[in-house]
This record gives C-alpha cells, sequence and structure tokens, in this order.
C-alpha cells in the first residue's frame, strides 16, 4: 500500500533527482569538488554508487570534514590541494538563490570558507537545488552566513550591524557553544532581509577587516539544477548573438 | 669613554625617538592599541615608563601575544574587544613607507591581521618608522605578507603568482617548521618587486578567495612619524583650502 508521501519525502525526492542530474556529469579521471550539506550528501552518495556499480573512477575533494567522511564510507577516492590546484566540476548546494540568475547564498551548513575555495578552484561550478529555494530577493528567507576571524569579531559585528544586519551575533552550536569553523573562525548569520544590490552588500562585507568571506556568491557559479515539480531546470550562463 | 655608535645603534635610537614621541599622544584614560615588532616595543617600553613614573592610566589592547607578553611585564593594564570596540589611538611600525605618502607595507612580524583590525577600530592610527623605512615604490626592500586560510592555501599561491609574486610559498619559521599566525593561518611573502600601482595589487590580492588580509595598508593610517637624523618628520593628511 502506498501512502502518500510527505512535503518533506517530496522535497528530498527532488533534491536527489538534482543530485542525480549532477552526478551524471562526472567522468572518468575527474577531480570533483564535493560540497557540503543535505543536497550534497545525495550527491555524494549517487557518486558512490556510480563509483561501486559502474566502476567509476574519479577523485573526490571534499568542502568538509563531513563530507569527506561520507565519501570515505562509500569508497571514494579523495585528494587535496598539495595534489592538484585545478578541480574539473564541483557540485554544491545552496541557502537561497535568485530566480533566473547565478547569485546565490550558500554556507550555512558552516562550510562556506571551503565550499568557495573549491568552487573557486574549479572548472565548472554547479549548484543543485530544489524549488524551494528560490526567491525573488537573497536575504528574503536564509541569513548571510558570514565568516569572520575571532579576534576582533566585535568589531565586525559592528559593522555588519551598520550595514543593515539585525543584532549580529556569533552562530552558536546545538548545545549552546560557540560554533568554530574547520578553519577556526567564527560564523556570523547577518539577517539583513530582502537585499536590494547584492553587489553593493558583497562589496561592503568585503571591505570589513576580520571577515574573512561572505556566504554570498556572485560570480562563481557556472549553472544551477533546480529540481521542481517537472522535473530538473538547468540554468546556465548562455551567450548568443542578437 | 664613549665609542662611536654603530649604525645598528643609530637605527634603534631613532626608532626609540620616534616611539617615544608616539608615547606622548597617549592622554589618561585612553585605550591603546599596542603593535608588534621592534619599534612597537620601543614604544610599548615607553608607555611601561610613563605608566610606572608619571601614573599615566589607560588600557592596551595587544596585536600578538608578544606585545601582550611585554605589556603585562611592565604593568600595563589590558583590555581586549570583548570590553570594548573602539580604540583611541593605536601605534604599531611598517616595513615600508610610500614616501610622501601614507601607504605603506606591515606584517612581517606576523601579526599582520590583529594589526590591521586594531588600526581599523582605532580613532587615531599611527605609525612609527626611522628614515631607512622610506622608499619611493613599495615592494622594493619589502614582500608584501599575505594572511591566507590554511586550506587551499596552493590555490591562493597560485593566483599570487599570476599577480607578480616570485615563488610564492608559506613562510617557515627559524626551525623550518611552518609558521602559524595567532589566527592559525600562514603567512605568504610575496616578491612582487617595486609596485606600480598600489591600490590595483591590493585590489587583486584582495578578490582572491582563501586569502584572509594582506599587509598593504592604503587608507587605514592617520599619520606616519618618521625619525631621521635631524629628527622626527611627522606625515599627516592635511586638508586645506586653497
Amino acid at each position: 500500500m502506498n501512502t502518500p508521501a510527505t512535503a518533506d519525502e517530496l522535497r528530498a525526492q527532488r533534491k536527489q533527482e538534482a543530485a542525480r542530474h549532477a552526478a551524471s556529469f562526472v567522468e572518468p579521471g575527474m577531480v570533483v569538488g564535493l560540497g557540503t550539506g543535505s543536497t550534497s550528501a545525495f550527491f555524494i552518495d549517487e557518486l558512490g554508487r556510480r563509483w561501486n556499480r559502474e566502476g567509476l573512477r574519479f577523485k573526490g575533494i571534499p568542502t568538509s570534514e563531513r563530507s569527506a567522511q561520507q565519501a570515505r564510507e562509500l569508497g571514494i577516492e579523495l585528494t587535496d590541494f598539495s595534489e592538484q590546484t585545478r578541480i574539473d566540476l564541483a557540485v554544491d548546494g545552496a541557502d537561497e538563490v535568485l530566480r533566473g540568475r547565478l547569485t546565490l547564498i550558500k554556507g550555512l551548513g558552516g562550510a562556506l570558507l571551503r565550499e568557495k575555495i573549491v568552487a573557486h578552484a574549479a572548472d565548472r561550478f554547479v549548484v543543485i537545488v530544489d524549488d524551494k529555494k528560490l526567491v525573488d530577493k537573497l536575504g528574503t528567507t536564509a541569513p548571510v552566513p558570514i565568516e569572520v576571524t575571532p579576534f576582533g569579531w566585535e568589531c565586525a559585528a559592528e559593522r555588519l550591524g551598520r550595514l543593515g544586519a539585525r543584532a549580529p551575533k556569533p552562530r552558536m552550536d546545538r548545545n549552546g557553544q560557540l560554533y568554530v569553523t574547520d578553519g577556526g573562525n567564527m560564523i556570523i548569520d547577518c539577517h539583513f532581509g530582502p537585499i536590494e544590490d547584492p553587489l553593493y552588500l558583497f562589496t561592503e562585507i568585503a571591505k570589513i577587516v576580520g571577515v574573512i568571506e561572505s556566504g554570498m556568491f556572485l560570480d562563481d557559479v557556472s549553472e544551477v539544477l533546480v529540481a521542481t515539480e517537472h522535473g530538473i531546470d538547468r540554468l546556465t550562463a548562455t551567450e548568443r548573438r542578437v
């Protein structure tokens, strides 16, 4: 007897579809950036399936300890930047995607710096989301996570407040302890509300001394795969003569 | 019997003169940023003298463990950004100062990120140097130290190389071990040679993901005190109607 799928199950199914589509881009011998988060976990699972069932061989560069662990358990070979600085393809999720644009917010998972470094090192950076992540203005549903240096974070928080972040405070973990990134830094989740001018905000955030990186991705993304109830929408920057 | 002072002794004397002059700016109740390096050490010594002999009371915010230690030994009261985010006066040395400008390179001492955070939080940021630090082009005698995140430093180094840095490699300590900053990061000392366009280079460096901060100071400095054989030259940005 089939019970109707819940909203959560449907969403998980869509994330999985986007992940499967992205996994089909992986070819033998590639170096593949492995994102962090629930959608990336589906991607890594799918890569594990291709590794084990199809005998597909490639090397993964994980963006977090969590993703490294998952990939290792699936038997996927890992590499790092000491071995190569060029990544063929990186795949990761996002927290919000500006509808019809390659502009997004990510890093709520806490790995934003590594995710951005891997994205920048990749020839092709593919973002996979389900359609619940699409927004008409960034900042509508998600805060902008900003990685800051522990020394003087109070000064950075003050400046973020002046840029419109509401009560910027360092992220805490589930046990009420200060959240520390893999790089030993803090994250300030900044609730700006709907962002009118992402480039302006991005630039002003980047100017703050003590800010290591923000979770705004403005010109880093090659394509976005959006899983909808009707299938996968693929958004790329295409060029045509008019 | 007086033996003539050596060049090193003369230089130390000049640094001390600049340090003494800067220390005269400190007033009771101020919050004072304490730099790092040989000239800053003279400044902290002089502050210790004023603390102990004149009974001057203020609070210091150190830019490194080394400076904190020195200040503590002199009995100077320390504070940090958890107590206050506004600094009245910060004083620090530099590695190179562009002649006639408030533009400079610093951070060879390894505390560049903390130095920059303290400088930015200060109402007045005074740099003290002897005249050997003056150059007609930045990069002539000193490399640009750049603090980078350990994850993916290889990618950052590659990009710095493309910007003209010769063989960019992480700094090692005296024991041949990787140098680690107070913030847990690496430093890449970039030998660009004479820098024609500091603002362009600064901006391009800042764009590299994984770069936390560079040792180029372009618009952070209130004034520079240069100790010469003829006394102290004081360089400030002054405004006058013409």
